[in-house]
């Protein structure tokens, strides 16, 4: 019965859900308050401002209007006033059309994906790299690349990237900040990595997409600097997600931006509305969409200090105890090594102290961890015995 | 740049989506009250209950349980809430396994030919259907088989259907009551319908899972009996809309239906709850998720009479004017025979006059043309008068 596309994704199921499931299987069993589940990204800092924002909108506006259809591309106000607060912030120059509201980031990568590949195409991306982006490439015949981890400082191998460009290359997808390892691109990473895609679209005539997904965006540490990928190589797009920053990864609100710069500009972005309907979304859920300009209009921003702070608790502790991390800048993920080189066994050994991460292969690298960070900071507080206690099994401390 | 499976969608892009942009246009132009837009089935009646569920859930749940991840097939509350309910009206076994809340049913039958099709299976469609399943069918690589429309009852032409069905058909895909005709295809209907494929699966020893897309089930008038069709078939999957049930085709909320009388049930609900991952949904807007299980539990149903209404005015004012048109006995739209072969150059005539209707062409029938009536009753009587000049023009009435 079931599709032969349907069964390599069946016989390989995400591990992140597979321990979300368990996660909640062991907290039946054990009390939500005794099992430390560390294994997804769903943010646990509420933003009762997106409440608000809802309120007022059922309040004041039309039924029809906040819940009917719109254009597929999403409310024109809205995708205006997300352009313009883009444009304040990094001094692009956006306007509505550049913007289409889509079902989260993962259907805006589906999206772009469908608008752009052919079969056979190619998708480079850079280990470790979440691995759902297999999924989305294979949806259309695509063949994902990947250049290898530098696991001394988990920044791109542009080497090895240059090396794995061919003419069938179609894309490159980055997560800036990263899951899993919470770095951080800078300028410095952005500029050589787009002067090697302008080298190579030459050197082949081809067109190649940079596609940053971009759902941490605004959890940056200390200061850290995410460049806008437009303003450093024309045929960029850039895919948004409102998840991490309002905490509503339930409710699937997101956009793609398609800047004037890109090859195309015009049949991309009419590709990727008609993209957006086939694929089934139609639109953006549209009570979602204006909870995001009512935030964007309120200056509704993430609460990154309870983020730092549960960074903070978690990274000194697991210091402490002797693990090995490099002290993420973003995102809230820690990627740490396994004290054994076999890390889904590591992840076995953690589960038996009721603590979940998720193995670093599920991010094709091995022989790491990846911890979530995004839960509240009496779990943390809660969970640091248990992590003792592995370290201990492991003479990782006393 | 844009991929060549997209480029035929971007050159036959869809009319109703076009008529509704223009809608749009001649709104700004001549007022919204002086452009009567019948093209898009988009409710215009509100249901207040929907906003108060919204109320009663952020004001008494928890922010990151409202807004938060779930499982990849929705929470399983609403989906068991959801099956008992169908369970109630239909005499049917479901609980919350066989449920999988999707984004709207254009994304759950897009899941569900994600999960079965394989490339050059053939799906079976009714003359007039829902053209974007020609899309949805070709994201998988399928080929739409069309058996033509029996332009006397608009009823499924058995004997044609029949001969079409190959070793090759894998699935069929029925809309019950239908867009664009608004007939309901009853218990007879269904039996001998199942009994073809039944007789096809064994001469063929194939599976065909019969595919029914149903936002419009409880928009049935004068008592007419919608047969849930996975007691009359056991590879049968419902596709299911809250759409226009409950006027909120913004919000993209729905579910599939797949029972265990399928063949490899489990199999295919796994397949499907990836497929529903995969492709970039992860997951149904989780507060209308929850707003389902509200309207339920508060017996919330569409407003049925203001749609039997509006139907009543229109269809008796086209009658009298000497439109030629089938009384519609379910869904919101009335398909009516163009008095000019060629129905686009009608529906241009009754643009002249501001009214905005589908060319029957965008249904795989030319000849006729969709009247969406699910407007507000004051569009209807405003608009009678250019309905009336347009019969004039055609010397259909004096």
């Amino acid at each position: 019965m079931v599709s032969e596309k349907m069964k390599p994704f069946m016989a390989n199921n995400s591990a992140i859900r597979a321990m979300f499931e368990e996660g909640k299987r062991m907290a039946d069993i054990y009390g939500k308050e005794n099992v430390y589940d560390f294994s997804l990204g769903n943010p646990n800092v509420p933003v009762p401002q997106v409440n608000e924002a809802i309120r007022a909108i059922i309040d004041s506006e039309e039924f029809n209007t906040v819940h009917g259809y719109m254009s597929n591309a999403g409310f024109e106000d809205v995708r205006q006033t997300i352009a313009e607060s883009l444009n304040a912030r990094f001094g692009t120059n956006f306007s509505q059309k550049n913007l289409l509201m889509t079902v989260g980031a993962a259907s805006g990568l589906n999206v772009i994906l469908k608008s752009i590949l052919n079969p056979g195409d190619e998708v480079i991306v850079f280990a470790p790299y979440f691995v759902e982006y297999n999924g989305y490439v294979r949806n259309y015949d695509g063949t994902v690349v990947v250049v290898s981890p530098d696991t001394e400082t988990f920044m791109p191998k542009l080497d090895e990237f240059e090396k794995k460009i061919t003419a069938k290359t179609k894309a490159v997808i980055i997560n800036n900040p990263n899951n899993p390892t919470g770095v951080v691109y800078g300028e410095d990473t952005i500029r050589a990595l787009a002067a090697v895609m302008e080298k190579k679209q030459k050197e082949f005539g081809t067109q190649i997409v940079l596609i940053s997904d971009e759902p941490y965006r605004e959890l940056a540490y200390g200061g850290a600097e995410v460049p806008f990928i437009t303003k450093y190589y024309g045929n960029s797009v850039v895919c948004y997600s409102y998840s991490k920053s309002l905490s509503v990864p339930g409710e699937r609100i997101g956009y793609l931006v398609i800047p004037d710069e890109i090859d195309d500009c015009d049949d991309l972005i009419n590709a990727a509305t008609i993209a957006n309907r086939v694929l089934g979304c139609v639109n953006a859920p549209s009570l979602m969409q204006k909870v995001i300009k009512y935030c964007i209009e309120h200056e509704v921003t993430v609460n990154l200090e309870a983020y730092e702070k549960n960074r903070n608790l978690l990274y000194s502790a697991l210091k402490e105890y002797g693990f090995t991390c490099a002290k993420p800048e973003g995102a809230f993920y820690m990627f740490v090594k396994s004290p054994e080189e076999d890390e889904k066994r590591f992840c076995e050994t953690a589960k038996k102290h009721h603590v979940l991460v998720v193995p670093g292969s599920s991010f094709a690298c091995p022989g790491y961890v990846r911890i979530a960070y995004c839960v509240s900071y009496e779990q943390i507080e809660r969970s640091l015995p248990a992590f003792k206690a592995i370290a201990q099994e492991y003479g990782l401390c006393r």
